[in-house]
């Protein structure tokens, strides 16, 4: 991690203001808990509202988790001008995700200028490591802005 | 489609059970439409609860629309003891999705004895091909019912 | 298809020719059938020495004829100063390889100003699909010529 | 991985010898290295034989000696009546693949009764991860021996 490049000095309140933006974190009861150059760590407190059919959480919910904590990994060192996009992700699960809480943990593999490529951790109260993540993130220049025309 | 085994004549009327019994679908406002052998239609409501910082539905809930519809297409051609598990899925992302409704569409690629293989698109308002998953699920025999620890 | 733009009048000489240079091609004995906008065909011809251990096309093979079926159909979109790059694949394995030939057949699903994304199968003697690919081609301005640093 | 269980104590001499079936790995230039419980590495020479167009090492090349190191690094956990079939593999590329030798490094996640997970990264000769792989690998027991009809 020691040669991460920081390009925006104020990372941390942009992850935690976009963090805010995203309505299907609070919505699946995800929080946000650290944010530093590179790595993100955010923990889902396990309701019965985000369970699939035999009581477990559902793999989308896990993805979310994982999604963000990927997305964000990839802002943290991001130029105040560039925003994250995802091209792909991958989940592979290890074992059906139960208890009170899910802590997803995330890593940048490669910080790149057009791609940037993450990977994150889904924990169980145990540790146990319950799903992974493997991602691919456009890294998009937008001076003036986001619109939805200029992506990808 | 013309070569898939049906193994279990109640098969719609498990999936719509299993689906009823998914928190996390009423939760994103995902709607099951239709359920036949080998193929899955559902369809999101999109509203702000699901979006992500951009404004667009989350990955995550895109990804839960699909990997669902996948896992009930594998469990449309299942024999009543099987239970399906999602080994792994991946995601690729083409357009932002938003608009008022995401359509996701399953298929059965191969349905196997021990793995099954799906697909599934997520396509907008306009019909538009916004998001697709390919996913390998475990087909799992429990005779005598669930339990966590035979899973994988 | 009919809404592919084509930026290269040359593309299939272009696809020929980087081809020709891809000496793994040659050393695995996989031929190019045809180029045309947005689709790629290949053909293997199966012998002992792309074998795995049970005797069947190895997955790696496999993957390499999927792989550049792909790049190729993103090429035939490409401006000529443009590049391919494989950010990433996924190969989804449905029946071992085994027979005389195989034949790999690729199509564009979207194609991007920087991401473009494709699919290819694998299909064996019988016409069966044996392997899929779904894969994200990074599309690569390179007016000078390319170099190694430009990348990703 | 002090928790592997090792279920065949020959799995070193079976490692060896299914390595030795594999025409392809042959083909290609890659030798085995070590095989310890849950893990494998193993090393490309790196010729003009295995390049693509741009003269870096091929995608497929690269994937077979990243899909071999997995499904070996199963096979060393696997009872002696076991056998290991790729369900499916996803590699990212995060910098081209030159030099003179690529080493590939795999790890056992998750040993499974019917599923395992693997993970290997590609490594150049000053020690970069260029590539990494995810896969999902079926153990299938076979106490008759191998045929081609018992697959996944």
């Amino acid at each position: 991690m020691s040669d991460y490049v920081i390009r925006d000095p104020d990372f941390e309140a942009r992850v935690r203001a976009s963090f805010d933006a995203q309505g299907a974190m609070a919505l699946m009861g995800i929080r946000l808990v650290s944010a530093v150059p590179g790595a993100i760590e955010m923990v889902l407190d396990i309701s019965e509202k985000v369970s699939q059919q035999q009581g477990f959480v559902h793999g989308g919910v896990v993805t979310a988790g994982l999604d963000s904590a990927c997305g964000f990994a990839a802002l943290t060192l991001a130029a105040p001008s560039v925003e994250v996009l995802t091209i792909e992700f991958k989940t592979s699960f290890f074992a059906p995700s139960k208890g009170q809480h899910l802590t997803f943990r995330s890593t940048v593999l490669k910080s790149g200028r057009r791609v940037s490529y993450c990977e994150a951790g889904a924990f169980s109260d145990d540790g146990r490591l319950v799903a992974k993540m493997s991602t691919s993130i456009a890294m998009v220049d937008m001076p003036n802005g986001w619109t939805p025309d200029k992506t990808k």
